[in-house]
């Protein structure tokens, strides 16, 4: 399928594309449409190898090349447009020079996110979606095989996550725990043992987590600063810290993430 | 010393707080003053107990309250205003309410930066503000004793980059190595072995790199994307990888590091 030529910012052929500010907010919010927005070659190449069904791409007309290795054989629309173009359309100037608009596939079951997954990661209140964009990154590099979203986290697949998550969250399975904490307990009938991080007195020392549990883990983040709620922490099996001299604040919490996806990732 | 109460924007005494989308700039930069703004109770705190000759405070009122054991006994300007003033004054709206300006001190010297550390970050390249804030935080929290400035870094006293650190900036010690790759040398003359992160076959994972330098190591990073330099390579005693799967591009510098200090720390 060849270039689509864009001549001007009104052509309803770039619908999707417009006003990128609202468009990809959740169908449940005010002017969302909830499509899964991809920004740069990098990104779209992942939605193009992914589950989500591509509904099109607008890009200036180098960018297109770059990507036809991804796009060989593909049934998508492809509209070119200047950058100047794409700017109308969009409503402010990308400086990634290509996009692609997809359509949100059903959610995955725990069942789904969790099958091959020796490691996942959970989340409770994580609510900023550059953070939560940062862990799925962290997941897929350092190899944690599923992300589980507790109350309170914000949406994976807004445009910034997808974007500061390199694309990652559209290739790391990841699903929604909604029984809170009884999801807990779902992910123990599985074999999971919950390793709670908090820096509460008491708790073990990232690098002995191993010793308590060999097997499949599950690592439960909060929200940094108020971090878990104590239901979350009385329905784990085991609080975990990473030590850290006095006077310093916790890590940001995707990097915590990623200290704690090394560390089970070398003991594998 | 009690609160100074400001009532316009134009009161001469707040002028180290004016316009400060520029005060920051380094003094040879348009605009420049070069003066280290902290941002928010914690950062200023932190300023306060830092080695930085604070010039003054501007704040809401109960923002100082908050700080009254830092400010005991300290004789620096503390002037209050409305929200509103503040804003006037400082040229955009902040939501944290309280701003500290400091002097920059004479920077350290790589003789004091490495004087009391285990493991040093020697960065290369690094210009992202956010970046270098952030691996100034990992820094404290993982225990790493210094930070060493090779050639294009950006400046880790702008004031994004201080807020970012969560005033770590102001902790851990810093210098300049401005002899490169030379400067290196002289780390190793000082005992360290210098290990560059780098994912080019052949380099040792990272769980080995204790193995091979069992004293003071000089972590080695460049920036996000390019990488090393072949110059900052080839002036390297090894060669590490963090290890990721296929497919997944390298991690964020602040984070790759984070992980690369937490590896370290738990070895000592």
């Amino acid at each position: 399928m060849g270039l689509i030529h864009i001549a001007g910012r009104d052509d309803p052929r770039v619908d999707d594309f417009r006003d990128l500010s609202t468009a990809d907010r959740r169908p449940d919010r005010p002017g969302g449409k909830g499509l899964v927005i991809a920004e740069g070659t990098v990104v779209v190449s992942r939605l193009l190898a992914s589950r989500y069904p591509v509904r099109a791409l607008l890009g200036v007309e180098r960018r297109f090349a770059e990507l036809a290795d991804d796009l060989a054989g593909r049934d998508v629309p492809q509209y070119a447009a200047s950058a100047e173009t794409m700017a109308d359309v969009v409503g402010f100037h990308l400086n990634r020079g290509i996009l692609a608009v997809a359509d949100r596939p059903a959610p995955l079951t725990v069942s789904d996110v969790v099958a091959n997954a020796g490691t996942v990661a959970v989340l409770e209140g994580v609510g900023d979606h550059e953070n939560l964009g940062a862990l799925f990154r962290n997941a897929a590099a350092l190899g944690v095989g599923g992300v589980l979203l507790g109350p309170g986290c914000s949406d994976p697949l807004y445009r910034r996550s997808v974007r500061v998550s390199m694309g990652h969250v559209l290739r790391v399975p990841f699903g929604y725990l909604t029984d809170w904490p009884g999801g807990l307990d779902d992910l123990r009938a599985r074999g999971f043992a919950v390793a709670a991080f908090t820096p509460r007195p008491g708790s073990v020392p990232l690098r002995e987590l191993r010793a308590h549990a060999p097997g499949r883990v599950a690592l439960l983040f909060g929200a940094e600063g108020p971090g878990l709620t104590e239901t979350a922490l009385a329905a784990a099996d085991h609080a975990v810290r990473i030590p850290m001299p006095a006077g310093v604040d916790s890590l940001n919490i995707a990097t915590a993430a990623a200290v704690a996806f090394y560390e089970l990732a070398r003991a594998d």
